[in-house]
């Protein structure tokens, strides 16, 4: 038995969608996979009830805190010891999960990724990341998303195989072209790191390295399947996406493309290169954003994706 | 009479799109304003024999040169002596001429801008910005669009004063919001380039800082009017947001928001921080678009941008 990890207290909406999202993800994973809640018994057992769901679908860990959105994150994971985040990532850096995801605190998630089921070796800063959508209908992922600023070329170039293990193993793309986002697609041009990176990547093997991607082709999927970028770009792009999904909504565009941009589709985001499958929620994720987050997870567990960046990093 | 120097020679679509363009703007620059034409003076006239427009509505201005796209920029400046550009900054540099524009060469044009006309004295680094449409239809300026990556934070404050003195005299935005790109709105947010940014805006008396603009209010116009960035970053959102227009005129999304993201609307990118008006036009240039282009410049011209902008910079 697959054994996937929600926090039930994590979100804006929390408990109700959480747990509602949970009840919706049930149709969806295989039959092998249960969900495992964490989080206030009653509280998540009341939702339940109302959804006319019983009890017994799912796995439940009583805790008894929860790390708000104002707490510190380092301090309240220690100090919260028995917050749904402590709880599950103590769960999950044992073994008793196969996956852990939370629309809550997202420092308190860096916090549980870095310090209770650590980075993998080798790898020298793990990162979030996103996929995006493309015209051609095959998704891109773009990383760094916000993770690490002031990147050096060595990380973003670590970037570069993490995405490309990713998106083969969990996005299903063979040979994943791999690109640095630049200025200008001639190798010469760009900013120090990214002229740097492109000579790391370039010099990689292991990866289907395919030059620079310009800022206009992100979303055409034309040049790359994999996009590396500096974590303050990454996450102004992601922003902008955001942002402009917005304003197409008040102002009536409604098409696949556009709506694969919605993040309740998008199904949060992977910290990648920390051993076990870590997913981020968006902070104010509907049950349906809650089901796709855990449908990622499923989907990072049952790709083996942990074990293949270990091998990938191991010297 | 106020003269606006345009290069007929600039451009993929030269010079047929660039006197049609010139031919365009006839119509609505003022009566007190002519538009001065660099290049064949035959090919010149051959456009405005078919387009029916009397030669005499022109001032032409003969060259026989042409810096291509694949010329080295600031050799071909010197070595084309008597290319279209060259003359063409020979001409504002002395006065000849009140304002500058081409879709030529953006490499050459900078030369120009740089060795021709020269940086006005106390700007570190002249700038090449964009003006970027909002849902709430006044447009904003975002600034550096790619002429400066990996900027010094002090560059990047002069930026915000620059670009607060062109939103006022050219956009007439009263006291306009200057803002710094960055991933969060927290003041403590961001990488160090950010951070020493906001350090020194918050500090500057003379433009109305309104701290960080993330990424998903860009084309919001709810937090900012001028939007602060290292060109890497810029030119990034900028190309992404042409992306996005060309995937949304293939998807038949047709609204005012995103026709104001057409190129052929905005009217070409100034070259901020020198001592005349420069305007850069794109180089596949249609005649709309180069009409555009020719409004942008008499607009800085009519504004008088340069004299505002030397004021400021005078110690």
């Amino acid at each position: 038995m697959l054994k996937i990890g929600v926090d039930a207290m994590g979100g804006d909406f929390a408990p109700e969608a959480a747990v509602k999202g949970a009840v919706m993800a049930l149709e969806r994973i295989a039959s092998d996979s249960r969900i495992v809640l964490f989080g206030d018994r009653a509280r998540i057992e009341a939702v339940l009830e109302a959804e006319g769901c019983p009890a017994d679908r799912f796995d439940i860990v009583a805790t008894t805190e929860v790390i708000e959105m104002g707490d510190h994150p380092a301090k309240a994971f220690q100090a919260k010891a028995d917050s749904s985040i402590t709880v599950g990532f103590g769960y999950l850096a044992r073994g008793a999960v196969d996956g852990f995801a939370s629309a809550g605190s997202t420092g308190a998630m860096m916090v549980g990724s870095m310090y209770a089921v650590k980075p993998i070796e080798g790898v020298i800063r793990p990162t979030i990341s996103s996929i995006v959508p493309t015209v051609g209908g095959r998704p891109a992922l773009l990383l760094d998303v916000g993770l690490n600023v002031d990147c050096k070329p060595e990380v973003l170039a670590q970037y570069g195989l993490i995405g490309s293990i990713y998106a083969e193993a969990v996005l299903g793309i063979e040979k994943p072209r791999v690109a640095v986002l630049n200025i200008g697609e001639e190798e010469a041009k760009g900013n120090a790191q990214s002229k740097a990176t492109y000579e790391l990547l370039k010099a990689d093997t292991r990866i289907n390295f395919a030059g620079n991607v310009e800022g206009s082709h992100i979303f055409s999927g034309r040049v790359a399947d994999v996009i590396v970028c500096d974590g303050f770009v990454g996450n102004t792009v992601l922003k902008m996406a955001e942002g402009l999904y917005r304003i197409n909504k008040a102002l009536g565009v409604d098409n696949a493309f556009w709506e694969a941009m919605n993040y309740e589709n998008v199904g949060g985001t992977p910290v990648l290169g920390v051993n076990a499958p870590v997913i981020i929620g968006h902070g104010c994720s509907s049950p349906k954003a809650i089901r796709s987050m855990i449908l990622s997870t499923e989907q990072c567990i049952r790709a083996d994706l942990t074990a293949k960046l270990q091998r990938a990093f191991r010297k």
